[in-house]
């Protein structure tokens, strides 16, 4: 069954046909559509456009419809264009003639924009679930991992002694972000396009902002053109879903390194990992790889998206159909993908004593500095003479908290006066390092304390 | 002068100096620069790392270093490797030694992500003016078209008359999301990544909340690794500029149609068009095509920068270097493309009577189902009517209101009992269709006039 | 069935499997999968690691396998992780614990490598065929159309005369330049990656040349760790289906413009277009729509895959398995779209008396130009001189051919001396304009005669 | 100065001006512009257009404006709206009125696009030198490293032993494939696009032949409408680089990887190497960041130029213009990066003991397995049975080697008859792993000695 036709007189061709079906992944917005079309039916009897009997007998036979596809129990056939179309075709069997009044001041510009803004506002929901969760799982292991020290590293060198629940959390902002950030995108979705038409505004007098609250929007979106042909809700879901694979990519990344011989730091637990076909040994981070690797993906559906809404002048175009797959695939991607990260996350295995031996006395250098800073040495200077010293340490082989006092101060010598004491080698100390750093946001036990509160409370 | 290099004994290789070298494009964050530098100084004064001598001695010398960057007087050297670099060379050569306290507590990896939030800070609003008074020029437009008709199309096929101030306002609303958007990501940007460090966070007792406050932040960050790496705000920012792409892509796309000879619904300002080197006739839109084209670089720079952030481990990596460019690009781009548009729709003069003359009466065809409608029929029917009608009319070389009553009522045969009478040929008017569409967003005059008072409430 | 697991104690995670399971898509290369395995048991018997019963055994036992699934008949279990072990669970029921030996001294990392090339070097000519039919349906609408007139546009604006053969033929051009890089491209994806094992190569003398000639390979890759990791053939044929998504953009989009109402150039057939469910009078050109819509997951496509192989290390890493959903989905698109695209060119009806009328004498400016070049001004001059009758004629409301040559000969004072004859009036013919453009390239009815005759050759 | 406005009345808004002109950027086009418009000047001649004293005016005009192109004393002014402005302006006050000859029969439509393409093909080959240099980089490397052992990773776990040389040699290939294809991007560059005119040829009866090889191309562009408008060479050469940055982000990867203290198999030179402002003991690989990070906008500049180009009607319009920036910034970065990636990777130390000690006996597990089926198992058998000693081993906290015979044994009950021997031992020597990986393409220093002569004879 397709909609239109009264003034066709050739077929379509079979090719061209099954290119331009959307059946294949608009059936996804099948409950969306009907309830949308409840509403509808529902307006029109208001604006006295059906009578009472027809809105009820045309929303007795949406509701047949509903609990049929929310029992697996719709057939579809394989005329069926898209979802309206099938849609309304059932209801046709269900009700007789009367069905043909329903789309009456509708157009399927006005209906499809907002069928997939109603499963976007009954989707986020779940995806902002999903991120919380596995920000439970950070906030998780901030707290059973709490005052584990680790080297934090820059460039990939060893930097500075941190805590590992100071590490975790730093992965848990960014998801706080992005839930934001949905968030937001989300009050932009709730925009109503039902009772925009085909593009100029329907003819019959609905009660649009009733209509939007009956349905769960904010408002009717502002203008008809507007409406029916914007695809902003979708980029923009987009934008937050490829920058989602961005944060995982790097919690990732991280997860594959410290899982490595190398690194060491963790171990996945063997319900999170794979082997090898070919090597017995093997045990390979795949989930953090796959959550790495399909973060090209999520960027690629946001580019395919920007591009296709490029160039286009206003009102609907029938690119506009190429809106749905990236966007269900984003989802889909998401949702399978972040209950296995937290679930990966919960089950790891830190190793505690590998993440200590890799803190070396060098990563204290900046604490030497400020110890000669509080000596009197400007940072300039105190960071030189810092450098020196680590540099004559590798030179000589030996760790810095195992050059003498006399070393020091033959090195300090021509950085102006500053005395050296037996204080230099309590600097050396992971625990004092980390422990200085209580600003606000810092590593020390403290600030890290008063960071999960605060990670809590925004959850 | 480079910030590092006690442990180095090698001189660094001239082209890997150059490439790693950043002050060609960060020099542009200069007066961040300073103004981060006199706020960490007054900061690290009240918390007794400097004396009040130094810290005023510091802040004189670095109000001199402003008064030179915005006189254009400041004189970078080869040998600066980065802006920062250049500042606190500079500070040095004015006050001596105790520059080298400045840097006390600081790395350049919180400083450089405080410049450019800054800078940033700093420039949306100017984005942000730039924006709207493109909407104040669809406004007016809106206003001085206010009541000419002209075909709507879908499918860039003509659909049903509308309103051409409705048709500006559809360009109104995309830039007001995308200002709601900018806002946004403005509030995400204020969070201050000033005494983080280099990753860990301040060894010294610096009140990061009041340093935050000093600089016009809304908080300080509250983990110092996310703090150092997190480049989100620029992502989203290039976000936003990406869309605004598509949306001046969209405009432009239309005004390039319009301004053709086959639609000639407006001709171009000769103040805001070019002409052909070789065909004197041409009058060309290349504003308005540089706009649609520059959407391209808008989005491959959002592109770029979440590849350049995918797979990155946690905290700072030099990768992140490359942030600044497409970022200041994105708004340059921007900043000069919106005046240039606003002004050339200002300028653009509208020819009502192309736009009048293209409106022809199948245009109405979906009113004419709707006069069946009124007269009993289900719409689907009507609507299958209406089609015959225009398809018979087609074939017959005439106009829909050039078809008999008689011929009318032939047609309707079949279709169930529909009185077809003399009011039939109301519904051809374009005004008639027009002013029916009068619910919230639609085309109607009261309903477009109710549109402009709501666009000027919220720009 | 998984094909490793020895070390492991723990079960995976179902979620997780689930997210690692890449049967649902790698599925596709199941008779690619079989005749790698075939080649590589005969290769295997070759070198001796298996007798020649053995190797004959498995042999069977695969061909089998390959007709089960060339009748559809073979039966994927659950716990099926992906294709290869699939398939030698399959091997195992028919034939046996030898069915263990197939995968000595393989990898699925180069089997899998190799499937995937298998797949491309099979589907690539498939593509090329289809690129093909659209030439051919450009080559014999030029043929259909070959001396009708049309507007020839830059800018958008009308500009100069050509012929409408010579359009159709703009298309013909960047389809065959599409194929010569997906030839190229065909080419770089010969490069054998079996007998490359996990990543070391293969500790067993397999002849690797041997094996490369019987799959139909050029030759063995030669870098066993490049081997199993490169996906540049992935990538490049991504970019070649992405290029050859914007060039059928651009026919895309110039179809759309030709069949609007405003310029009517062309009718597209009722089996290639679509109607509306609430304008009955429209005829949309949907399928162009589509293609141009479509360019945008191509290009997603493209840009997804690179992001993905950004920054991986080198060697085998999970992240490639997403390289195959990308691969397929452009392949299908382009499959799809293609013969549509053909069929929709070859039905549609050409408006001549359109194309005609829509010719205006000011597009013959530059003959008027070159007139007056050959009565002696420069190029510039007469440009100047050109334009100003037109912005004269402009102002008269006149045709350039309407001007009298007195009009003429005032507009040339103060050009220098300049014959204006009766001769004059000669460039504002079409045809003559046309027929001028006769260098190689050009528009002139013998150039294009030409032309149509290199197309031929080459396609 | 510019080339059209006859027919125009108004001036020119300022800001419209510098938006629209493009002499910021397309100046670097200046001497290809010369020797195009030099070549032009002859074919005019050849063609009889202009005299032979014409022609050689012009000539010796434009050589003069060479030479000052050259050394660098060409005096832009600001009324130069491009290029070609710039020099037709000074050729007119080189040689007076006939300048404005130059330009008979030629278009700024087909001279842009053949002085980017000349630009082009003068700068693939000097991409390609650097490209060949780092080849010999790592050439160079393989043979300095040649019989180094190292682990092998795959998902970055230890995997099998492999040489360092091999390692190298796997970054060779990709660089090869690059250079083919930038070589066949060459050939399709060099397409001729002078004497098209604006879109429908030159009215004059030029030589294209003749002309396309003064100019160095291979044959005049076919189709004049495609010639002005088709900036393929541009998209390609762009997904090249970007092809490129992908593989120098895979090698800087694992240069950062490798110069972690975690792996610690190298130590970069100081003169590719940076330090800390804050941390004095770092040592950062700046350098390959920076590698890696560029690949982002690399990538990016293609996404923005596919996308610019996207849904573009054919012929010349003006958001073609977007087409140079990209190109020279991807030619500008890799033209930077290369030679430094160069550098660094022969002047970095590689640390034997660190990768010999990275070799652990679990990486022979497949040899031992390959044992095993000497011994008679199938392989999936010999595989699982490897899988339990290494997990028996690493429950025992003993490596592989130090298994007793009578464990071994113990271990291989139920896996039906195999004799273990004490030959097992043998297998877990990486010499003996690496020595057995003899095929074309792998590890064993046989086949690598013949891949280092197979790369020499094609770089």
């Amino acid at each position: 069954m397709k909609l239109w036709g009264g003034r066709f007189s050739g077929k379509m061709n079979p090719a061209a046909w099954e290119l331009n079906a959307s059946l294949g992944f608009d059936q996804r917005l099948a409950q969306q559509d009907v309830r949308g079309s409840l509403a509808w039916a529902q307006a029109l009897g208001q604006a006295c456009v059906l009578t009472l009997a027809e809105s009820e007998q045309i929303s007795l036979g949406l509701q047949t419809i509903l609990i049929e596809f929310q029992g697996e129990r719709f057939e579809f056939q394989e005329s069926d264009e898209d979802i309206h179309t099938a849609v309304e075709r059932r209801l046709g069997e269900l009700i007789g003639p009367v069905a043909g009044k329903l789309h009456t001041g509708r157009s399927r510009n006005d209906q499809v924009a907002t069928d997939l803004r109603l499963w976007l506002l009954e989707h986020l929901p779940i995806l902002d679930a999903a991120l919380a969760d596995l920000q439970a799982a950070l906030i998780e292991r901030a707290e059973t991992d709490f005052d584990l020290p680790m080297p934090g590293y820059t460039h990939l060198q060893r930097a500075q002694a941190i805590l590992l629940s100071h590490w975790w959390l730093s992965h848990f902002w960014p998801l706080q972000r992005d839930r934001q950030r949905l968030g937001q995108a989300r009050q932009r979705t709730a925009s109503l396009p039902l009772g925009c038409g085909a593009l100029a505004g329907t003819p019959f007098p609905v009660d649009r902002a009733a209509l939007a609250e009956s349905l769960g929007f904010a408002a009717p979106a502002p203008n008809s053109l507007d409406a029916v042909s914007e695809r902003d809700f979708v980029a923009e879901t987009l934008f937050c879903t490829a920058l989602i694979g961005v944060h995982l990519s790097k919690l990732a990344e991280a997860m594959v390194l410290f899982s490595s011989a190398e690194f060491g730091f963790i171990e996945l637990s063997d319900a999170y990992a794979t082997g090898s076909s070919l090597m017995p040994q093997k045990k390979n981070p795949d989930v953090f790889e796959l959550a790495r690797g399909k973060s090209g993906a999520l960027i690629g559906w946001l580019t395919g998206m920007l591009v296709t809404l490029k160039g286009l002048p206003s009102t609907y175009d029938k690119d506009l159909q190429e809106d749905k797959t990236p966007l269900f695939n984003a989802f889909d991607t998401l949702n399978a993908l972040l209950p296995v990260l937290a679930g990966a996350l919960h089950s790891l295995k830190v190793r505690p004593e590998r993440m200590r031996a890799a803190i070396d006395s060098t990563m204290m250098a900046t604490d030497l500095a400020d110890y000669l800073v509080d000596k009197g040495l400007p940072f300039r200077q105190a960071h030189a003479l810092a450098g020196k010293a680590v540099q004559y340490a590798l030179e000589q082989g030996k760790a810095l908290e195992a050059l003498s006092l006399q070393e020091y101060r033959a090195l300090s010598e021509g950085f102006g006066p500053v005395a050296i004491d037996d204080e230099v080698y309590g600097v050396f100390d992971p625990a004092y390092s980390i422990a200085r750093r209580a600003a606000t946001g810092g590593t020390a036990p403290q600030a890290v304390k008063e960071q999960i509160q605060q990670a809590k409370e925004v959850v």
